[in-house]
């Protein structure tokens, strides 16, 4: 039996999570888990899983919901994550939150010894030498959650990094793929949010169709699997049945496939490095989609790709930087505040804007990270 | 160091396995190596690896090759290529021979705890239960040196085998994959010489032809994984970019891709469980080739399929006649003896005509296997 605390149970990974463990209750028992207004669903899931450790974002909730459920233990805001983080039941943290707001409880856990399944990439982007130096130290694995990531991580099973060429990450090219940038120019939120392949929360859903998910993705990848930047490359296919590959120094590709079902990567992160039956999962057929198309990636078009590969070489806060300006944009972007490609104009100017701060420590990631998020407000 | 023996040095796998020994000269040393009746061949390529021990098939050959190069050992006939398989300074070799011939030598090189790399796939099927048997008890390991299954062997590396739902094997589909059956009647033996994607032996040209090749190699892989035929499949997929496939139960799929070059699985043959840089590898550009095709497999246009299958099921000395007859049948065909259509008709016939023997030994299946030619020539 694994026991399992979760960030963020009412996302979409979440959700899907609590569907694995749902799917395997002789498997896995969800222990603590933290979400955020959404109090509802938070008690469906408290009522069906018993989790013994809650955190939700407002007190008054979390009264609340103590008054409701006596057995069980309820905390808030952002100490009440950190409880749940470093729980001393649970063996795994599913880190699914949104956002540069993971780093602080993902560290904690590590300190506390938690084997980490990340999903919440941004952590990764803002902070990926802190976390990943911290791991070392404390020996704790990290697993990945992304489908892309989960991709190259199966790939790598039972290889050596000192032979590989090069990480390969697909992309679907998202809402808009088949669109050239002049048609940009007006479209709506709704459209930004009808991804061809994948059901995703509704930041990561914009993030594809600006290519920034990618790009978040490389810099996740280069921390993950310790890759320089020269060794990741970025493959337009749209069909999002391939995940990722790993090519090998002797030209043989390990690819990972699949149907674009976030269950997969969420249940091998917790099964690692076994295998369980998918509950529910939809076997892939490869005669039966008949073709998988591939084509070059065009940076002009998609131009956060650049931003990311470019911060991510730069290095220090740059990639910092580049994460909140890309959080603070699509929240105004979502919020009706500005257009679709004045996303990436933002982060562009943003990033111009800032000299890179080398190995940065948690406080000064946090206050760039705060500051440049004001920033991006200012400009709007 | 490592230290080869290769039976069928002047074959397609031979002059690959020779020139990956040559590009690889700090890591590989050809030690001895057996071939037929290409004695200008042997000539280079004894001058040029200066091996301890050489087997050719002609005694006169042999004795001219002695005076030749007087630090050399020279052996012919049958009894010389078991000298090269079981020498002592050898740690691997690479049966690349054609046909069941290469089944006692293989079976005397496991006994003589070698590993075996091995391309000879009708040893597997005609006596695949003696091999793995032999190769279990002696604690030898079998790696696969045909492109499909050193694709599975690798999707495989960090795997448990009680995950496997199944092996997907591709299949071009040879060099009649786009004519209908009615159109093979009067296809001459040039035309099927010409595959499409792979360069490789006349032999294992014309089984690509007739899907007999992939039969073969769907008996070859129920017993190097130990899988059961209800859990091996096979796609088309004219491109030969895939090279095969394993379906876990928990949806995912691993696979292997590469351009169709036999040198990157002889290669990983030689270098497992670590790879090394290929030395003249054409890289893959999955942007470049743009598009992969897969489809089902259609049992009733390629009917030696179904064949290999019913045999590998029947058991027995069952696949033992399929092999047998098959070797005959191409080699009526290649002779100008037989139409194209009449292999599978031949081979169909002798089958039908078989009472398979349950778990034969060596001697059961050398008689089976000779008794089957005969009738296959009697059928002419």
């Amino acid at each position: 039996m694994k026991k399992i605390s979760l960030l963020g149970a009412t996302g979409s990974i979440g959700i899907q999570t609590l569907d694995i463990i749902r799917g395997h209750k002789e498997s896995f028992q969800l222990v603590a888990l933290s979400a955020g207004r959404n109090i509802e669903q938070v008690r469906k899931i408290v009522a069906e899983f018993r989790p013994d450790l809650v955190s939700v974002q407002e007190k008054s909730d979390c009264e609340r919901l103590r008054a409701e459920f006596p057995g069980i233990t309820f905390y808030h805001g952002a100490k009440g994550i950190e409880e749940v983080a470093v729980y001393d039941q649970a063996e795994i943290l599913v880190n699914a939150v949104l956002g540069s707001v993971g780093l602080s409880p993902t560290l904690k856990a590590i300190q506390a010894g938690k084997t980490i399944a990340i999903a919440n990439k941004e952590t990764l982007v803002t902070a990926g030498h802190l976390v990943m130096g911290a791991a070392k130290q404390n020996n704790v694995p990290l697993l990945p959650v992304d489908s892309e990531h989960s991709a190259i991580f199966q790939a790598l099973q039972g290889e050596q990094s000192k032979n590989i060429e090069q990480l390969i990450l697909t992309a679907s090219g998202g809402s808009f793929r088949d669109r050239k940038r002049e048609e940009l120019k007006d479209v709506t939120v709704k459209e930004a949010l009808n991804h061809p392949n994948w059901s995703m929360g509704a930041k990561i859903t914009i993030d594809s169709a600006t290519m920034m998910n990618k790009g978040l993705e490389v810099i996740e990848a280069h921390w993950l699997f310790s890759i320089p930047y020269e060794k990741i490359s970025v493959v337009l296919h749209k069909e999002s049945i391939i995940h990722s590959m790993v090519e090998f120094h002797d030209t043989s590709i390990i690819a990972q496939l699949g149907t674009p079902d976030m269950r997969v990567p969420i249940q091998y992160a917790l099964t690692y490095p076994d295998r369980l039956p998918h509950p529910a999962g939809k076997r892939l057929s490869l005669a039966q989609i008949g073709k998988l198309h591939f084509s070059e990636m065009d940076y002009d078009r998609f131009r956060c790709l650049k931003f990311a590969f470019d911060a991510g070489r730069a290095g220090g806060t740059m990639p910092t930087v580049l994460n909140a300006a890309n959080e603070a944009a699509v929240s105004a972007f979502l919020d009706g505040k500005i257009s679709f490609l004045q996303i990436e104009e933002l982060i562009e100017r943003v990033l111009d804007q800032h000299q890179t701060i080398g190995n940065p420590d948690l406080e000064t990631i946090q206050a760039v990270d705060a500051e440049t998020r004001k920033s991006v407000f200012s400009l709007i």
